[in-house]
């Protein structure tokens, strides 16, 4: 398979308007693509109009350009070009996908490995960070000027995608991008804080109840916490803040795998996992669940007991074959 | 004042014997510095030795040359040139001071803007964000091929001062030189979980009673958190982890002010100020303490409730002083 970046560009050039959108339950990478893309074209006089089909998570705002991305089907005239961001396949797209595909041209720019080129034109690249750093490279091509509030979106794509530049899929290529964005001005301090650092104080409640409940197991290389509904519904906590918590798991010294036990009610447990090198997705797997091999998890239908002691042998046996 | 630049570089290339040595209380960039530097050195076939007055954190023990650093004072021939790194002044290098003031010729190589310029020669520049940046580029000028482990040691020197690229003085040449380092195969995910995310069961036992001591005041503005030398014992967590809670307060959602009470005894309290946009070091100054805009902290020698008493009415003016 070809990328059809050449065509790409011909087409962002040629034509006068575009529709964006990006993938649903909108992360760093798929608003600050959709901006950027967005405010550059515009620079170039075209006629832009911004979807996702998701909510834009309140720590990103401050982004130029975020109260304009429309979160209704106005995605009307199949002859109008759609441009899909960091879309792995047309799911992502919500209650967007029937309108999308619809569209005479769809172009799909994005960064992951398995994403299906379901775009007319494609632009697929796996060794990218994040789409922004594709995004990137496009606005270079189309010598548009880049504006301080594309390199904030730019950098907030970037710096989100890369966990700070924390992950493996950090390239030498990623740094230099933005190395770029940053002689725009940025202050990566102020930036930083806003999207990493900053949860709510409900989050703090949630983890104090989380370290409560924390166990070692198996000489402290597995590390165990139990939340349920009740708990987090009294910490003020949103369920989405669990991702958060289950992390914690994993950053203890020497712990090898990491679980969190999530009691939804009598009959059903989440569970969680993390590790530092085992495969947590073939536990998942296991469990009928999926995942990453380094994040993963399974929804359980029985009672908490019952869950733990599953989960727990197959996490010692997965554990002991890793040693063995 | 001009640094020293060139005569350091020529220094380099013609003396054989180097002592060098970094500061006390090492951190990521003290030790990266030092051993980049040290190895750099050796690959042009100087002898080199490495000293350090502090221990050496054990997660950086995974850095190439970390167990040949010495900790006893074995500097005794003036005649070497010895060279400091990453000190502001001499008395960051705690009982090596005197042996390394009677060296012929010290050249003192640093980023902090309060470097006291003590060197025979002396190369400080305020706008690398790390000793190592400055490392780095004279390991370039004295074309020393760059090796793994010098690009490693390189990468956790300037990740761990700019808290992995998330404070501002990243600069765009940080990420420059941070592509480059990265081009010799180091792995940033694997490093920053042992730098970063690791820390032992006792610090999240520390953090979950510092959670549990939780209050919030001025429309939630101020959150503070107290804890006692008896709490922190029990814990088992050691002193120097700490530094690692009294972030967490600052890390709430509107938080603009946190504050760390740590009961020493019944008349000592050690209090730690970090704060979004206000100049902590004011408050810290008018509390006989000290330390930088967002980072600053005092020691009062009376009762916790009269020191909390005193302490909170210094915030609550500056805190109304900021909004008036």
């Amino acid at each position: 398979m070809t990328t059809d970046r050449a065509k790409i560009i011909e087409c962002l050039k040629n034509a006068d308007a575009f529709y964006l959108i990006s993938h649903m339950q909108p992360d760093g990478d798929s608003i600050g693509s959709l901006l950027a893309m967005g405010e550059g074209l515009q620079n170039l006089g075209k006629d832009v109009s911004l979807f996702n089909p998701g909510n834009i998570p309140r720590k990103y705002n401050f982004l130029t350009g975020a109260d304009r991305v429309h979160n209704e089907v106005l995605i009307r005239d199949p002859a109008v070009i759609t441009i899909v961001l960091d879309c792995s396949d047309t799911e992502r797209l919500g209650f967007f996908k029937e309108a999308v595909m619809q569209s005479n041209l769809i172009i799909n720019i994005d960064h992951h490995v398995t994403n299906q080129w379901f775009g007319t034109l494609n632009l697929v690249d796996p060794a990218a960070a994040a789409t922004g750093e594709i995004v990137y490279h496009i606005l270079q091509d189309l010598q548009v000027p880049i504006t301080e509030s594309i390199a904030k979106s730019l950098y907030v794509a970037i710096s989100t995608d890369t966990g700070s530049f924390k992950y493996d899929n950090t390239t030498p290529d990623t740094h230099r991008v933005v190395a770029d964005l940053l002689e725009y001005g940025l202050c990566p301090g102020v930036i930083s804080q806003k999207i990493f650092d900053e949860r709510p104080l409900s989050f703090y409640m949630l983890l104090k109840e989380a370290l409560s409940s924390l166990e070692m197991y198996a000489n402290r290389q597995i590390a165990v916490m139990t939340l349920s509904r009740d708990i987090r519904e009294r910490s003020g906590a949103k369920s989405d803040e669990l991702e958060g918590i289950v992390n914690y798991t994993r950053n203890i010294e020497g712990v090898e795998l990491g679980v969190l036990f999530y009691v939804e009610n009598e009959q059903e447990v989440k569970v969680g996992f993390r590790s530092k090198s085992m495969d947590v997705s073939v536990l998942a797997g296991k469990l009928n669940g999926g995942g990453h091999p380094r994040a993963a998890g399974c929804r359980l239908y029985d009672k908490y007991a019952v869950v733990k002691e599953k989960v727990m042998s197959e996490a010692f046996s997965m554990l002991q074959e890793l040693s063995a």
